[in-house]
């Protein structure tokens, strides 16, 4: 059997010494007996998802962790929300996240949620297709007043600047191009029309004639924001020779393994809050272990933890989820896998954001060269064997430990 | 109140083994508490501050630390000393050092200091603001037989050759275009013109007539080297967000302080010597304490004593500067100030020179991840937290730390 990669990222692992955790991290103080017999059995070290000191988001981490530089795959988070419910995109299509909000008679936003409508799914549908000029406009809904929305035609730009005012008490913003290109000015134009047509269409919508009639704030414009146009990623499996799948519950992570051309694994009860089931995603590796030889799995809740300040939390859910990767352990013990653990960036939950800090990373299974560490945990790992790694070498590191990294020279 | 940032450079501070020290390097050697309470709960590391095995000045080694890629921005020693004695350069200037010295009847020069003359002051007025063509060049005198030179006009250029010929018994060089520009043929010419009216003007300057009188050499030519071109250099408050001063007796820390925006404290008894007085410069880090948010603060002596192969005197310089940090220990204990201590590059008693050996860094205070390193010194930071770092991600590194580096992605 060909060997398995089971490559598991913790979103906002990396965490400071809590003074009241006795100056440990929530992944320090953490027991996880799991993750600490990988890290003992494996060789550890530091992880720098972009560059030393450079501070990501989780899209640009993701990216970099599975070895598409950001500096040159990335354009803006669109095109990954609108794959992660589904779309499917193409090179040069320009994608933008999208709320459908409530404005009153005079152009005001007065309810950026809609009144926390259910679905926009009906309204989608009402302007998926919709030519404009020699565009054609692709709708989707997302969770609750969610919705993506995909321009595809010729000489587009994602130049552009938000549609959305990102406050309440404001007009929907007129889109402008960053630049003097004639694609940008087309595709701002392009927006706007888009904006007005929406105006129209909404307005008469049945949905919204049965909010009126129910009192409830209307469903009646679109705001959009984040433009990115969509680049030419190689796929996983080219660049790689594996044949990956997804295991996640949020929307961006499956967004960017579609985008990289692996399979979505839709997991029962993934929903990516704290309190996912941790225990389904690891049934599904194991249900799937035939099927693929590479396993993303992606568990959102420690980032959610620290955003929250609550360390406790976060050290909660990394025990809640260390539980369930005894499977892991074993198929590592037993030559099946090779086990990669680690973030995409630190959030440190004194600060409430994403941080610079370097994420421990361990890599454990057959052929690997095993250090001194013992334990998982940001200290631990400034011993390990890996040393301080920049995030883009960690797939080509994997393909080397299993033998499919190409030879330079001769 | 926000955080300050005590940012200490020894500079030359890393050496090599020396069998008399035990082989134990000065640093090493040192009895130094202060600086190892602060590696105790800080994280340590090494820095290359230009990059692995490149052997830096204090000049660029200090832009690299202040993250501002001399690759970039350095352009000769020139601007530095200039700004370092106070005057205000503009991006395009092309300044120099010079050395007011004594030609003889046939012009052959036979003393560079003009008798160790004391001050050249009255010289350097005599031609402050001469205009040569379309060209204006501004003189201060700086200490000793020592003197300024910038060049302010359009179409100048650095890559032209000095002037000194750098030994005795030599006629002053005429200044040749290091290229086929117009600006280097422009810029050396007008070299050449000013050397020719230097000796004109200073020849029956009231100064020399006395010193004619006292049989003294006289101060009678100018010698220029080091000609650089200023570049535009963002200013550091910009870049980091912090209000920032230095602390520091050489010409050239207070030169490239001044240039990057940092306001200077004059320090009584700071004199670059290394029997400078760091007493008074920590009393002016306490006095100061509520009108910035950085220091730099620069001690001198190690390198001295290290260039004059005095690895005793090194030992003992840094026993003596750890002597006066206590108050700095304290602003890291309560919280008030995270301190960063460095050097700009390692200096070896044996080789009386700089080396591009990695100098020890460390960083104590609320927010870093605590290493297992109790001392400061070469071989303790080997195996500290930081790794290897390059000198050009310190700030970033820093900014980090304090919350200050913005968020790359989404």
């Amino acid at each position: 059997m060909s060997h398995r990669i089971i490559f598991i990222v913790f979103d906002g692992l990396g965490d400071r010494p809590i003074p009241a955790l006795n100056n440990l991290t929530p992944l320090e103080a953490a027991q996880t007996p799991n993750l600490d017999a990988l890290a003992k059995i494996g060789i550890n070290g530091l992880i720098h998802t972009i560059e030393r000191s450079i501070r990501p988001g989780s899209d640009v981490a993701h990216l970099s962790l599975f070895g598409y530089d950001p500096r040159k795959y990335y354009r803006g988070r669109g095109p990954f929300e609108a794959a992660g419910i589904g779309m499917i995109l193409k090179p040069g299509d320009i994608a933008f996240r999208g709320n459908v909000s409530t404005q009153n008679e005079k152009g005001i936003i007065i309810d950026r949620r809609a009144g926390r409508i259910d679905s926009v799914e009906n309204l989608a549908k009402s302007i998926n297709n919709l030519k404009i000029d020699d565009v054609t406009v692709h709708a989707k809904a997302g969770v609750g007043h969610r919705i993506a929305i995909v321009l595809r035609g010729l000489n587009l730009s994602d130049e552009i600047t938000d549609t959305d005012p990102h406050h309440l008490n404001s007009t929907i913003l007129n889109s402008r191009p960053k630049n003097d290109t004639k694609q940008a000015k087309k595709t701002a134009d392009i927006v706007n029309q888009l904006t007005q047509k929406v105006n129209q269409i909404f307005a008469i919508h049945p949905v919204n004639e049965n909010r009126r009639r129910n009192k409830l704030p209307e469903a009646n414009c679109l705001l959009l924001r984040g433009a990115g146009i969509m680049t030419d990623f190689p796929p996983f499996k080219e660049k790689y020779g594996f044949n990956a799948c997804c295991i996640a519950g949020g929307g961006l992570y499956k967004g960017i393994a579609r985008i990289l051309g692996m399979d979505i694994i839709e997991v029962k009860g993934a929903t990516g809050k704290p309190k996912t089931n941790p225990k389904s995603k690891i049934q599904s590796l194991i249900e799937n272990f035939d099927n693929y030889d590479f396993f993303f799995i992606h568990f959102k809740g420690a980032d959610t933890c620290a955003e929250d300040g609550d360390y406790l939390g976060k050290k909660e859910y990394l025990e809640y989820v260390d539980k369930e990767l005894s499977p892991v352990v074993k198929y590592v013990y037993k030559n099946q896998a090779l086990c990669i653990v680690t973030g995409d960036h630190s959030t440190s939950s004194r600060l409430k954001s994403h941080t610079a800090d370097e994420v421990p990373v361990l890599v454990a299974g057959l052929d690997v060269r095993v250090d001194d560490v013992f334990k998982m945990g940001e200290r631990s790992a400034q011993r390990g064997g890996l040393g301080h790694i920049d995030g883009r070498h960690l797939m080509r590191y994997i393909d080397n430990i299993v033998g499919k990294e190409p030879l330079y020279g001769n």
